[in-house]
């Protein structure tokens, strides 16, 4: 019985995302290399594993190493190399094929002189994101690194990386594909550029929107989505995924209700939620989607009543007039999470639908 | 040595913050009852003690059980009644004293059939912040609520609570001494009403800024205030204290430097910080601010420099022109949080600016 707020999985919409995916970078003969940030549990990871899946993408050394202890075998870690940890990447390197991603000189000289065991890179290269990465255009930097690295025998170039976080901004499938398409034009010119010296040069791009919506992979050789293994409010209002796609939702008991402002209290805060917002389809601001409770789990929205603010503990849902007496003190409210892989980092744990409790990192 | 992001904690600054409100609430006779869900810390706890401190508020009833495993013996749980949480209630109210939030009949007439032990309750009300509690007008519930406890020899009444979270809304002293004397003003009427059937009701109010910067307490039983024990930018910002008094600082390392933008990234983002932000002087939207390393410690703020974007790994610090050279890739960028509170939340554990570890639920 739930009696405090829980983060519900639905197995079967959430296996049912994997597969999905898994199929279409079969069909586009492309890796999934897929993001393990969003759900950080060795049991989920093992659903990816009966979908043939065998390399992964994570985004820090420690959640390398609860993979790796996993027996994940062929891991890229989606970060600029933090070099104060570097005894962590000779430890992992020794076990496993660790990729990781160098975006200067300064960090690929430390690597050379540092490495104790063979790794691959890829030069992370910026895609008009603005956030980590050499850009496009710095041809200079891009080739002092690949020289830099040749002084080592334990740093191999893989190939070009980018991730084009816009994406997120986007607000219609014909912006997701615009990202898409100028991603993937921004690498074949470094490929270009660089292939007739390395034959075996990769790209990797490809985050959840662009992952989930783009059919033409034909210039790429890997995807890196992550979100998609339970979507979330956030995709489907980008248009990535329906709302029938989203695999989690949080369950929170109601504690209050006042009639007169039309808003439940729940049990149900920051520090179950995060703070992410996004702003709903009538141009409100929210902080989740209520949706139907249907026993062990969840149906469709409810129309009209949103999730919209929160405080540490407490959840604030708006309510309509109609629907307001349908709800007593002691119920328990089920609300889609605006950004799944924060509500999931708070959370720590996952009850299926059917009763099971399933841990992560 | 700090290889990952890090919260730093520091010791003495902290010891002094307790100190000065236990000091505070000495001087004005009235019962300090902090909040400990800022630092959910045995240890941290353990500091409140030596001062004298005895009685305590927490946010959730998993928080009331951790504290009494301490050997705490009088708790409030500061959240409105959870009635599915009514086997850990008894369980509590066994062992302990103690105190439930009550602003319903619907929840009364349930505590009135449930309860095997006896318990305290305040009727929360609502101090013009419109989250939880009965307005303070509206009598008839309040009657209501009191004839309904009546009905049970487990459930007494201590007094009117209220927490008026408008004050963080506050930019000036001024502005956080009207909060409190609109309070005071609610809650002295309400007490007006009731004192001559209920002669030892209490009166309980008082959060970060108005604790810290109110001298009369004259009214009032007992104050509440939580994130003082570390206080953070948000405080600063509204005038609550200073940045010297600031007893958290997370320690980062630098991964990138993209010195064309005048941006340093940094390992440490939403899954470290929290994404809350606040408006710094300047009228920038920052989610932290930089401040200078000082080997194990910290020291003034670094003018010009803030956090100004997160995602979930990675931290986009602005560092001025004639200040970016004196960073590189491997070095420690220590940042003030803007609310400690979710910070800590995210971290989970401290790492003093001596070098010890402490833990936290």
């Amino acid at each position: 019985m739930i009696t405090t707020p829980t983060l519900l999985l639905n197995e079967e919409i959430c296996r049912e995302n994997i597969r999905t995916m898994a199929f279409k970078a079969r069909r586009n003969n492309i890796t999934l290399r897929p993001h393990f940030k969003t759900h950080q549990s060795h049991e989920i990871g093992k659903w990816f594993r009966e979908e043939g899946i065998e390399k992964i993408t994570v985004s820090s050394l420690r959640m390398a190493l609860y993979f790796a202890e996993d027996g994940w075998q062929d891991i890229l870690v989606a970060f600029p190399v933090n070099i104060l940890e570097i005894e962590t990447i000779n430890n992992l390197a020794e076990k496993i094929k660790l990729t990781l991603l160098v975006e200067s000189v300064e960090t690929t000289e430390f690597l050379v002189k540092n490495l104790k065991s063979g790794i691959n890179f890829y030069i992370k290269v910026d895609l008009d994101y603005y956030r980590t990465g050499v850009s496009c255009e710095d041809i200079e930097t891009i080739s002092e690194i690949l020289n830099s690295a040749k002084n080592s025998g334990l740093l191999t170039f893989c190939g070009f990386l980018g991730h084009a976080g816009q994406s997120y901004k986007s607000r219609s499938i014909s912006e997701i594909l615009n990202v898409h398409k100028d991603s993937i034009a921004m690498l074949l010119k470094l490929k270009d550029q660089y292939k007739s010296v390395y034959n075996d040069l990769r790209l990797s791009v490809g985050d959840t929107p662009t992952s989930s919506i783009a059919d033409d992979f034909s210039m790429i050789d890997e995807i890196r989505p992550g979100n998609f293994v339970f979507y979330d409010l956030t995709q489907s209002i980008i248009g990535s995924c329906s709302v029938d796609q989203i695999a989690v939702a949080m369950a929170c008991p109601v504690v209050a209700i006042h009639k007169k402002r039309n808003e439940i209290v729940i049990y149900g805060g920051s520090v179950h939620f995060s703070t992410d917002t996004i702003e709903d389809s009538q141009g409100n601001i929210i902080y989740g989607q209520v949706v139907k409770n249907t026993g062990d789990g969840w149906g469709k929205p409810v129309e009209g009543a949103c999730l919209k603010k929160l405080s540490q503990e407490h959840g604030i849902i708006y309510m309509p007039d109609y629907l307001i007496d349908d709800y007593k003190t002691g119920d328990i409210i089920k609300v889609l999470p605006v950004h799944s892989c924060t509500t999931a980092n708070l959370m720590k744990e996952y009850l299926t639908t059917e009763g099971r409790k399933i841990s992560r990192l």
